[in-house]
């Protein structure tokens, strides 16, 4: 079969995407008997595009380097995202809209109305899985539909389907993970001498931290990040209010310095384990050994650490944002319905 | 649909499955759906056991724990491991009999007949994988069966599943390991002082080298796991003689001291890379800095970096050896059979 892709959000995850998609067509057939046709691509500020046939991805691109917008495509139709997510003749419908966390939307509608009417989902949006994942399963179980949600967490870094699908058969009894590459940043470049502000300054010229970086150093970020994990992989049920939160704004130069002399690193930490069959949950500046398998995790790397029953540590490492590891994270959440459905 | 499901070996890696799947009858139904009777167990010296109603497994092992052998299992039935693989009534056959990589023998034979007779195989041993990985898919391919093999490399930490689902849609352009547990203990108990000599003895009482450590200290178990992936993740065509091989034997106590004076550390590396098409591979001791992610990879521990083209460096981490570590890595490959046939 010819998968029908539909796009809603068409920034960094989505072009990341859209442009993995347009470079492997071949080699995604050839190597995982993967065909596609995009039919609908809708961005409230890029503008929608539509194509029965599937829309020709190299143009897309490229009317959006060139005028920024995507308005401008052949064969105009008048539809709204809602309508895509819900009445199009789409079979996965891809939601990478930003993140909201205090009411998931826009995202939680696309992805609760693509569900109902009988649509797979593949999701970069860590709002409505965050906020709604046991009501948007649910959904999903009743109308026998795929939702996945890899890029949610450490970006295209495959933690939750290395959970979830490699690891199966293994409890996970406890995590720990360095999961906001911005404040590893800022910690590492403090490491070399840095204050606080300088380091941020630099992240922020890097383009790692926001003008205005608070979700990321006061540790909301993380925490969110916490809650999916806890929700997903250790069937917890709690909220980003359930999530012991410090940020990082607090640690001085002096501290770091302290602690290497104590063979010691500052990471920001984020912690989920059960105790009395609960999941607690914590994101906190923490001082770990030089030998902890985190501590050697620098820059804007991200990692996590799974402690299993029957294999006790297993760690991953890898990026934690970016265009296209992001948009590689869709990429992998279509292949896995694809390899699921066509047995 | 309750898998049927035949055991070919019963030693470290056969018992750690049935263990596992003993004490998680119950909940590989609840979180998977996964249903499952074990009807055969071939050992040639453990002996055989069959049931048509499936295996008690918890007789089972209580026999093999009180006896040594699983010879007076109730209802007695002439059969060979051959005829488990060809003309029983089982839908997975497991392969878990000791490695010979000259032969590729008993396990070739095993995985061969299970394939052509249209059953699916999971199987831990390297041989018939270093070996003979081509032909062997080619008549899954034709019976339209499945083929497993992640206890192959680092156990059930699981690198080729990884490597194989979770980053699927990303080339794998270059891979390095530390693929063997004992010469890595080996090269930790150096840097604590131990001569080469006083370490290896050391492994050798914590039952983790062989009397005769040849296939490790030689390189060649880490060479053989290198075959695999380049064979299984990088469309290679190679066998252990194209692998650039060298032990540690040689490693003196100074070099692992003057290399950490710089800074560095040794490593048996496997390195398995693309060079004008072809795949090239090796394993030596190789001097890598400290703040390299494989360079705190410490005592027994495994682990594997593929630099990809979306993600950049992914690292995994975890166990290399052991025998519910082994058993779980045909657990997940059991149940990627059923999750991708009961889509």
């Amino acid at each position: 079969m010819v998968w029908k892709i539909g796009l809603i959000g068409f920034g960094n995850v989505g072009q990341g995407f859209i442009r993995i998609l347009a470079k492997k067509k071949e080699e995604l057939k050839r190597r995982y008997g993967f065909e596609y046709k995009v039919l609908a691509v809708s961005d409230p500020i890029k503008g929608n595009a539509y194509s029965d046939d599937g829309l020709d991805l190299n143009q897309i691109l490229r009317l959006l380097d060139e005028k920024g917008n995507i308005r401008n495509y052949p064969g105009y139709k008048k539809f709204d995202s809602i309508q895509l997510a819900r009445e199009m003749d789409i079979d996965i419908v891809v939601e990478a809209t930003p993140t909201n966390l205090e009411t998931g939307e826009p995202g939680l509608s696309h992805i609760r109305n693509a569900l109902e009417s009988g649509r797979h989902v593949a999701t970069s949006n860590k709002g409505p899985i965050a906020l709604a994942y046991r009501e948007l399963v649910s959904i999903a179980e009743k109308k026998n539909v795929i939702l996945r949600f890899e890029g949610t967490v450490m970006s295209g870094t495959p933690a939750l389907n290395l959970a979830r699908e490699s690891l199966a058969g293994c409890d996970i009894l406890d995590v720990e993970g360095i999961l906001n590459g911005t404040t590893n940043f800022i910690l590492t470049e403090m490491e070399k001498g840095s204050s606080y502000e300088k380091a941020l300054k630099k992240a922020q010229e890097m383009g790692y931290a926001e003008t205005d970086p608070t979700a990321d150093v006061e540790g909301w970020d993380a925490a969110v990040k916490t809650v999916i994990i806890a929700n997903t992989l250790m069937n917890g049920n709690i909220t980003i209010k359930d999530v012991e939160r410090e940020g990082i704004t607090k640690i001085a130069l002096e501290d770091v310095k302290n602690a290497l002399k104590n063979n010691m690193r500052i990471k920001l930490l984020a912690c989920i384990h059960r105790e009395n069959n609960k999941v607690k949950v914590s994101v906190k500046p923490t001082e770990i050994p030089l030998d902890h398998p985190l501590a050697n995790v620098m820059d804007v790397l991200n990692a996590i650490t799974f402690t299993t029953d029957n294999l006790g540590k297993v760690t991953l490492i890898g990026p934690g944002a970016g265009r296209i590891e992001t948009g590689q994270a869709i990429l992998t959440d279509v292949l896995y319905i694809h390899r699921i459905l066509s047995g």
